[in-house]
């Protein structure tokens, strides 16, 4: 870690914070990619490998495996369930990938054709629950109950989240507070677990685990609030290629429950009839992100996705000091830096 | 149990051994149905006990979460995580029921409209994703790791069982022995799993714990033989309104697999067309089943069903002897009155 210095804004100017985190954790890493490729294998069903390969080796940033890792390091931990944990928390992204993929009728992800456009919603849905249950038999092998309890609440919490999303995308009245609901479920959840479970499996006590759980669900929420943000062409309200995917998908995402909330009559008539009826013509994205910069509601947003990057860093402070907690909240800073 | 012979057909001429075993059960079935009712709500999605409880209350037999209660009970066990082990069974077996009826395109179940065609794909995956976590949260209740061990390994098995279905079912190759990894999968792995969870809570010695698992998979394996043989109409080979499903779903089944591989060239072109082809005109069920018939394929599917039955009730003997331990023995020659 030596050049690292303790603002990261300036440091993963150099190197990215999640690189950083990879090479501090580079062996770790190594055995949970050889994992994660010993128990996709099925002997019986070709199809099963061939559909996760795809996109778990798709170059996806490891991110939710790299925080399980680091947060039983962190705590001195020298075992290796460590590393199970995390091919646990990767599995069940990716099932949870497979499965909003369909659901979303997505076609490209990671800049590839999703699986569910290459092999179908069948293979997409079968795949899905059977990595599901890979992870489920992961998690058994560590022989702790109270990793278990974390991670079935979590699994039961993102589902939750996403039926809560399919009902209550389009309903006008989701507000903040519903909004915080779904976010936590489709994203915050799977983050806060694979902190606290790999504090549990170091032995933190509950104060620790607690810290690790705030830091976790604090950072899934201000990555997906970035991730709103960037839908709608960032902090520059430039149209750019993957811009409106969320208005057109009909989301409420954090910068349109804003300007919902600020709108006049009409603006609110605008919003049932492109949102809640999905009735979009040409302009009407080009509208929507004129009542946004009307309400700074991309300002709003951001202002709020740097509250939750606060609290993420704040909530390290209950744990001990060394270069991997100065990575994490380096890790922090990184991911709101695109809206910075 | 008054008035039971031991000749398990006569008995259950008078009354259904899945009766008979409801009764001994009252009691807890009412408390695994007020336990299925408490963990399908949900604070923030109605739209779960929704579809749920449309499935759940459609009455379907309990059959699964019997087998749990009656393995326990038989056993002397006299707490109540039998009942949570129940009542995770009916989770996992109705989320598998909402998913595959997607994967089958199914308009239909137990006479009422599928969930996917009430509720639309997309809640029928994600409220199937919920129940199977739900299903997980229960069985961590109980606090016993060869029991998660157990259902870990049967989920992994039955959602393998249903990939490999889904690519081999229309394979011609398709032989008895992956057609027997494919109904472990996807009938009874859930059933030998739920008669050795029933067992192990009740603290039993591995010899009846491994005769429970026997008895649950014989069962599995007779009844979905005893499913393939009334697709094609039974005993009887008359067509009758549900004749043919999986015929025109192209499905390897049993009947049919013996039919292939007696087969003629020109016959095996048949298959070929209408299996693995998927072409398919008026008058081919007609001509599949008077080929089922030529080479009595539906005899030889039920005389293998007899074969399961028999190593069903052969398991038995490895336990206790009481009137669970009989009705046991019943249901196992009543799944397979309907083809004799």
């Amino acid at each position: 870690m030596d050049g690292t210095g303790k603002d990261g804004s300036d440091t993963s100017a150099k190197i990215p914070a999640p690189d950083l985190l990879a090479d501090l954790l580079a062996d770790d890493l190594e055995a949970v990619n050889l994992l994660i490729r010993a128990r996709m294998a099925s002997k019986h069903a070709p199809r099963i490998p061939e559909v996760t390969a795809h996109l778990i080796e798709a170059g996806g940033k490891r991110l939710r495996p790299m925080l399980t890792l680091a947060a039983a390091r962190m705590l001195g931990y020298t075992g290796s369930d460590h590393v199970k944990l995390a091919a646990t928390v990767e599995f069940i992204h990716t099932a949870t990938l497979l499965h909003d993929d369909v659901v979303d009728e997505s076609a490209r992800r990671r800049g590839r054709q999703t699986a569910n456009i290459l092999w179908g919603n069948k293979s997409s849905i079968l795949v899905g629950d059977y990595l599901f249950s890979r992870s489920f038999q992961l998690m058994v092998e560590t022989g702790s109950l109270r990793v278990l309890d974390i991670l079935a609440n979590a699994s039961a919490t993102i589902a939750e989240g996403e039926v809560l999303q399919l009902t209550a995308a389009q309903d006008l009245r989701t507000d903040e507070t519903i909004y915080l609901q779904v976010v936590r479920g489709k994203t915050a959840a799977l983050f806060s677990a694979a902190t606290e479970v790999g504090g549990v499996i170091a032995g933190a006590p509950d104060d620790q685990l607690r810290a690790l759980f705030d830091y976790g669900d604090a950072l899934g929420i201000a990555i997906q609030i970035v991730d709103d943000i960037l839908d709608y062409g960032g902090t520059s309200a430039v149209i750019g290629k993957n811009t409106g995917d969320d208005f057109r998908e009909r989301k409420l995402t954090l910068p349109v429950i804003r300007a919902v909330a600020l709108a006049s009559a009409e603006d609110r008539a605008f919003w049932v009839r492109v949102i809640e009826k999905g009735d979009q013509h040409e302009g009407d994205l080009e509208r929507a992100m004129a009542l946004l910069a009307a309400h700074d509601a991309i300002g709003y947003a951001r202002k709020s996705a740097l509250m939750w990057v606060e609290r993420a860093r704040q909530a390290l402070n209950n744990l001990p000091a060394n270069d991997l907690r100065t990575t994490l909240s380096e890790l922090a800073n990184y991911v709101v830096q695109r809206v910075s």
